[in-house]
């Protein structure tokens, strides 16, 4: 009975995704919790995340936090529970997220006096923070961001991208200029599109937000928008210029270098789990996850091939050694050692776990003194390729190169091909049902909800790279300065 | 008038703390709140840890974090909220943890069909999510942990070791056997007491508790207890063996090799933020934080000396060179180049935060090729001497080393001096007045709360290491045949 559990183990995690370009949304819920990155949790929209999602977002987290304290930031941690009163201090902040938040009404037994928030983000309380700890000039600026989690009362949810909680890092900067907090807000954008890129082989689009789409209590929002492979876009990351409204609802206040008493400019910018939706949706493919190597949780998976003891004996060794290689290159490696499973099942499995490299070993392989790769980008005869196993570490780290190059290629030459710029509003309605339209835009918000009502693909961003010129609206004809992304989005 | 500002700021900071010795509790309060490791938060009994407390802490999560996972866990994240029937499942558990409930009534602006529970501990979350995913013996171990913060409504808080929220790790386990949860609830407890002594440089007692301390719901209770500065206990991390009570509350089952339906054996150990207030009452001084190298936050600060721009020149210009080869030897470097603050300033402001080895160097260190250390663990003229700046880097490990060894033997020496082993109940007494006491105790819960009521001391733990024989309950006189260990708790 153990065994058939066993095989039914087996059989169950060998059953067909939906097709991807079949039904995506389907293929994308199950890709979750077949490839065991996350779980439903047992309240309502909120999510478990698994160990191996739980390790895909470590390396995130260690991508920028890297980035954040090379630029200056540290990490600090703020309470999860913030009196009800403190998000009514700000006027759009209280409107945009009153009607989301999850109230703590009873502690110790007792109904409490004033009811508690639990944080659905920290400007408040952290702006209560810095007016206690910033007094002077020389004070500023105060750069800290925080990883934590968040809770934020959403009614329609999807594991990773739209959850009850979700954990992300909110940085929250107080500055003495509106120039100096302008060129942060920008300045993390800017990481956000480089981590993106670099490590998540992710093409996106840093640019503006309307002010219909602004976070509650900015001045500015900015954004880096990424196309999913439904030719929808993903919000990816925020980073938003708060001016002084934080700062005259919490009376965070400097003296000059003249000894005049000044507001601060103050910013915040967060990226969450929500990402690793858009890594999901950008590279996976029919067979499951196809993961970064930057970031996947193993960079290579080593399955030994054997029919018998003998080879066995022969082929574990070879692949203990050549594991040890690969650890000491720092690569992060799985040695894939289940029994009573056949390789052919353990390909698939790693194939829909998105390990970017598999090393298969048998005993000829042993005998040759090589190996043979099949990377997950390339499925079939064409990926795979014999090597040998001297100096492997240096190939497997050209493989892994090569594979992060070659994703993020796709991903623009996809992007690319589903980015259009209409010539006309007709054009548009066209180009929006199955991708990104780049067109001129009044600025008009009337505009904006006109388009979304009749498409409904939103204004995503005004890119901060614009061809110059002028030209007419895409919607009303109205001469227009800026050119806007328009999709629909996630 | 700014200037006027930095110098009210300047003579805040030089302020003497309490003294050490005469008030304890009142040198703790201040010295958190002046070397800016925690504040309070708006919240009563929340506090906020700010980044240099952070940094602390994550030295701490990152020398705990190796060791986990060199013993096969992974990390996950379960949610932060919790369904209120889940904490009813298990009957010692609901009785100890209701008391201290936080409850979410209200999501979304509704009042909920059933109230939530910000977790106090994640036991049943994790019960209910394990019953789904552990099938198989092949399914186990399963061996998870988690970094969060949980909510407790403790009444009587203080920063670090009591507060309504704190930060730690909670790690879960299931096993197929009892003997395998037993084993992974001692080595967890090992992992504990090897991090305590070999990063943070705390002598710590390893033992079992008794039943009326152990954790609700645990069939057995394990803790390091390590002496403070005053000659108190502070319980520095549990592990808990849980026996099936979980697994049978949320039917917890695998199918042995045999095909039998199982209840697994589960496990969960935790270390908390309150660490971080017994790395600061063991090695702290009059002077403030003495903080263990391996986990400072700045291992080394250096601090340029110079009395006019031609001197600074030639000093910084040193400084920086010196400062590059520290890091790229790995080691964790601070230069203070604040301006408009003497010397003499920043020598206590770094003594203040515990900077474990502090570099001085002016003029004449430039042109004689040599720096001064100072080593925070040695205060005054003992603690100084001339080093060269050839291989700077080599000194500067070696006397992290040194100090390393230092703080730790020094805490040790005072934990032995203020341990005892009394003859009988008067000298017993005398003993837990201001230390600990190891004595043969009954093992019955009567004698130990006649001693709690008498001396208010309290049962710290059985401590693992026995030395054997037989002898008579330093409080009844009846025949015992364990030694206890004693002592006032925090």
């Amino acid at each position: 009975m153990a065994q058939e559990k066993a095989t039914a183990g087996a059989r169950m995690s060998e059953l067909k995704l939906p097709s991807r370009s079949e039904d995506f949304s389907e293929w994308y819920n199950q890709l979750v919790l077949r490839a065991e990155l996350a779980d439903y949790a047992p309240v309502r929209g909120c999510m478990i995340v698994r160990p191996y999602g739980w390790a895909l977002w470590e390396n995130i987290q260690q991508a920028l936090d890297r980035r954040f304290k090379a630029t200056g930031h540290v990490n600090a941690a703020f309470p999860l529970l913030i009196p009800r009163s403190f998000i009514e201090k700000e006027k759009s902040h209280v409107a945009g997220f009153s009607p989301e938040l999850a109230v703590v009404t009873i502690g110790g037994g007792e109904k409490l006096e004033e009811p508690l928030v639990v944080r659905p983000t920290s400007e408040t309380i952290i702006g209560h923070a810095y007016a206690k700890w910033i007094q002077s000039y020389r004070d500023l600026p105060v750069l800290i961001n925080q990883w934590n989690s968040v809770v934020r009362w959403e009614l329609r949810t999807k594991l990773f991208l739209r959850t009850l909680e979700f954990f992300w890092q909110e940085g929250h900067t107080a500055h003495a200029t509106l120039e100096e907090a302008e060129a942060e807000t920008q300045q993390m954008l800017g990481i956000y599109a480089d981590f993106a890129e670099k490590e998540a082989a992710i093409p996106v689009i840093p640019g503006r937000k309307s002010e219909s789409e602004r976070f509650a209590g900015a001045d500015q929002t900015y954004s880096i928008e990424a196309m999913m492979g439904d030719g929808k876009a993903l919000q990816s990351g925020t980073s938003h210029n708060l001016g002084q409204n934080f700062a005259k609802a919490f009376e965070i206040r400097y003296l000059d270098k003249n000894g005049v008493l000044q507001y601060c400019w103050t910013t915040s910018w967060g990226l969450s789990t929500r990402f690793i939706g858009a890594i999901i949706m950008v590279h996976g493919d029919d067979q499951g996850l196809i993961l970064p190597p930057r970031l996947a949780p193993f960079q290579v998976v080593l399955v030994p091939i054997f029919k018998n003891e003998e080879e066995k004996a022969a082929v574990m060794e070879r692949v203990g050694k050549l594991r040890q290689e690969l650890l000491a290159a720092d690569l992060r490696v799985k040695t894939d050692e289940r029994e009573g499973f056949s390789p052919g099942y353990k390909f698939n499995d790693w194939e829909m776990r998105g390990v970017p490299l598999r090393i298969e070993i048998g005993p000829k392989d042993v005998a040759k003194g090589t190996v043979v790769f099949a990377r997950r980008d390339k499925p079939g005869k064409e990926g795979k390729s014999f090597v040998s196993q001297q100096g492997l570490a240096v190939s497997v780290a050209k493989a892994l190169e090569e594979i992060q190059a070659a994703l993020y290629q796709r991903a623009l030459a996809f992007r690319n091909a589903n980015t259009h710029k209409p010539g006309d509003y007709a054009e548009f309605k066209v180009a929006v049902e199955k991708g990104f339209s780049i067109s001129f835009w009044c600025g008009n918000s009337q505009c904006e909800e006109q388009i979304k009502a009749e498409t409904k693909a939103t204004m995503r961003c005004i890119p901060l790279e614009q061809s110059g010129g002028q030209g007419k609206c895409i919607c009303c004809g109205q001469p227009a300065k800026e050119k806007a992304l328009f999709g629909k989005a996630y």
